[in-house]
C-alpha cells in the first residue's frame, strides 16, 4: 500500500495511538467532575492544550478545543461576525467549503461577502484585497495553504494590512500547520484554524487559535466548556493524541519539511521527465512541500485513481470532502484552467511516512496506467498519444 | 477504585476500544475519499450508523452523527427553529444546560420559550404543557430522563400531544438511551438526542436520531458530510467505537437493567437504613436504574465527594458540566429543594462494571465521612446528629 492522500487524512503516529491509550481504558473520567478521574482527564487535556499552542508559539490560553477543521472556520466565521450585522466579509474564491459554505449562509442572511481572486498559481490578489477594504470590513478569511494545489499565500502582507486597518483577519491553516512552520508572534493573524487529523493525530479533534482580546460569539451552547465558547464533554482520548502529535511535529518539522520537499521534487521532476503532457500546478515555490498536484493532459483524473487504487496507490484528484458535490474543482477554476485541464488532474500528497522506494514504485505505475488510459482517450489524436505516451 | 459517576461519563468497554484500533491505526482513510482507504472508512461510519440506529429501532438514514450530545442538542433546537422566527418554543425547568442554553439565545433572538415546570419528583407537568401549547409553538423539547435526579419523564404522553398537535417534538435522551429499551417506531418522537460516552463508548461522538421527513438546517457548514446536515471529516475511529458501544448495549440491555436496578435498589436501601437523616430523590418508580440521588441533611455535597475521594470512591453532586458555573441545581430547586437539602445531596450513578462487593464498600465508608462530616456540621444540634451518626 502506497498512501498518497495525506491532504485527506493522515496516519496516526504510533506514539500518538500509545499516548491516547490510556484515556480510552482507565483513565475515562468527565474533565468536568471533581473527583480524582476528572482531575487526571483535565489534567491531560491542559497538557494537550500547551503542546497544541506550542507548535504554533500560541499561549495555551489562546487554543480552543473544537471537533475539527471545518468547526474551527465556522466558529471563526460566524463567531466573528455574528455580532455585526450587514457588516462586510472578505475571502477568497479558492477557500475550502468550510469557509465558503458559512460564507454564504451570511450572505443570505444579509452580510457583504467579497470573493478575492486568484493568480494562475492559486496566489491571493493582495492589491484587490486592499482596494475591496471599505468602513465596513468586519473579517478577512485566507487560507493559509491551499488544499488542492499547495500554494501558500501572502499570509504575513495579509496579516499586516489587516492589522493596519483594525480588521480581524483568520486563516485556514488546516493543510499548513505541522508542515511548514508558523509562529503567531511574528504574524499579526487573530485567529487560526488547526486540524488534528491532517496532521497525524486522530479524527474528530481541532482547535481555533484565538490571538487574546479577540472577541467571539459561541456556535455550540451548554456546559461552558472551553470557558462557554464551545460547551461539551472534551474529547479527551482525542486531544490528548492531537496534543502528542502536535509535539511530535514540531520536534521534527524542520527535518520533515526537507525530507518531504526533497522527495516531492524528486516525484515532480521524475513525473515530468518521464511522462509527456505533465505538469505540477500550484504555485513553483510558494507551496506545501508535501504537494503535488499534476495535471495529465487526456486523461481523467478519477480514472486515474480507480486504476492506481488497483495497484493499492491511494491518491485523489482534489478535496476529499468535494467528493459530495461532485463539481469540477472551484479552485483550479479560479485559477483559469480549462475543462481538460481540470478534469486532468491528480492530486499526490506526501505524508512522513513516505519514502524514495515508494515514490518510484508510484512513477513506474503512473506512467504505465496514463499510457494505457490515454490509448482510449478522445484527445488521442491531439496530442499524438499513441506515439509518445 | 470504585467509579460511581455513570451519568458524567463511563469507562469504554473493551471490546469497544478493541474495535477502534484497526480505524486507529492502519484504517486511516478519510470517508470522502474515492480510494480503497476511504471506502473502507466509509464502510466502517455506515455499519456503526445500522448499530447506532438499531439500539433505538430506528433506520440508519435517520442517524446524523454529531460530536456529541451537545452539539446533537443544538443541532435539533437551532436547525428545526431556524427558519421559523418569532415562534414557540416549549421546554423543561429541568434541561441540561445543553438545552436551557440553546433556548436562552433563541429567546435573545426573539423567539419565546416556556419553561414547564416540574413535581417534587422531577416530573413535567403534562396538563401545562397542554395549556401552553399555542398556534405559534414550533418545538417542545422536554428530555428523556433527568440527567440529575434520574427521573424518567412521560415522553410517550407529551410525544403523543405533539403529534395530535403537529408540532415537532425532540427529546434529549443521552440518560436513557442504552441504559431503559427505547423505541422510535413505538413513540411519535421526532428528534432524539444520543451520547455516546454516557453508554460505555468513546468521548467525542453523537448521534441525533431525525424521523425522515423531518425538515432541519444544519448548524456547521462545509464539505457536505452527514448529508448536508453536519459537514467536517467523519470521527472515523470515534464513530466505530460509538457503533460498537450500541451494539453491546442493545444485547445486553435487559440483564444490565435488572442488575443495576437491584443494585441500586439494595445500595438506597442500606444508606437510608443505616445512615440516619437521608432520603432519595427523584421518582420512587419513574427513574434510571443506575440513579440513585439522595441528599445527607447537615453535610456539604462537595465535602463529601472529596472525603469520598480519598476512599478513591468517585462520585458527583449533579451535572459534571454545572462545575464550571458553580451555581446550586437548577433541577432540585425547580423541584422545591430547600437551600440545604440541595447543598447535602449526592448523586452516585451505577454503571455496568460496579457490583455489590464495591457497593457495600461504598455505604461503609460513607457511613463514616458523614459521621465526619456531621460531627463538625454547623446543623449538628438541630438534627442531634452527635448522637444519631
Amino acid at each position: 500500500m502506497i498512501y498518497l492522500d495525506n491532504a485527506a487524512s493522515t496516519q496516526i503516529h504510533d506514539d500518538v495511538f500509545e499516548s491516547m491509550i490510556p484515556y480510552m481504558r482507565e483513565q475515562y473520567g468527565n474533565p468536568s467532575s471533581i473527583h480524582r478521574r476528572g482531575r487526571y482527564a483535565r489534567k491531560a487535556v491542559e497538557l494537550a492544550r500547551k503542546q497544541i499552542a506550542s507548535l504554533v508559539n500560541a499561549n495555551s490560553s489562546e487554543i480552543l478545543l473544537t471537533s475539527g477543521g471545518t468547526e474551527s472556520n465556522n466558529m471563526a466565521l460566524f463567531g466573528a461576525t455574528i455580532n455585526s450585522p450587514h457588516s462586510h466579509i472578505i475571502t477568497s474564491s479558492i477557500e475550502h467549503d468550510a469557509i465558503l459554505e458559512p460564507c454564504r449562509i451570511l450572505e443570505d442572511a444579509g452580510f457583504d461577502v467579497t470573493y478575492l481572486p486568484v493568480d494562475r498559481f492559486g496566489t491571493v490578489d493582495i492589491s484587490k484585497l486592499e482596494s475591496s477594504i471599505s468602513e465596513k470590513t468586519k473579517l478577512v478569511s485566507i487560507m493559509y495553504a491551499n488544499n488542492e494545489v499547495g500554494t501558500i499565500e501572502p499570509i504575513f502582507e495579509i496579516a499586516k494590512i489587516c492589522r493596519e486597518k483594525n480588521i480581524l483577519f483568520h486563516s485556514d491553516a488546516v493543510q499548513a500547520v505541522g508542515k511548514i512552520s508558523l509562529d503567531v508572534k511574528k504574524i499579526p493573524i487573530d485567529m487560526l484554524s488547526i486540524s488534528s487529523h491532517k496532521l497525524n493525530g486522530p479524527k474528530g479533534v481541532g482547535a481555533l487559535y484565538i490571538r487574546k482580546g479577540t472577541l467571539l460569539s459561541p456556535v455550540i451552547y451548554g456546559g461552558g466548556q472551553e470557558r462557554g465558547l464551545r460547551s461539551g464533554t472534551e474529547n479527551v482520548a482525542g486531544i490528548v493524541g492531537f496534543g502528542k502529535a502536535c509535539d511530535i511535529a514540531r520536534e521534527t518539522i524542520h527535518h520533515n519539511l526537507q525530507n518531504m520537499k526533497n522527495l516531492r521534487d524528486y516525484m515532480v521532476t521524475k513525473i515530468t521527465s518521464e511522462i509527456p503532457h505533465t505538469s505540477l500546478n500550484g504555485h513553483p515555490e510558494n507551496r506545501l512541500p508535501n504537494n503535488a498536484h499534476m495535471t495529465f493532459l487526456g486523461v481523467n483524473g478519477e480514472d486515474l485513481i480507480i486504476k492506481l487504487d488497483e495497484y493499492d496507490i491511494h491518491a485523489s484528484t482534489g478535496s476529499a470532502c468535494s467528493v459530495h458535490t461532485q463539481k469540477a474543482s472551484h479552485v483550479l477554476k479560479s485559477m483559469g484552467f480549462s475543462h481538460e485541464q481540470i478534469t486532468g488532474s491528480l492530486r499526490l500528497t506526501l505524508g512522513i511516512f513516505n519514502d524514495m522506494k515508494q515514490v518510484d514504485e508510484v512513477v513506474c505505475v503512473l506512467k504505465k496506467v496514463v499510457a494505457e488510459l490515454r490509448a482510449v482517450s478522445p484527445f488521442r489524436e491531439k496530442y499524438s498519444f499513441a506515439e509518445n505516451a
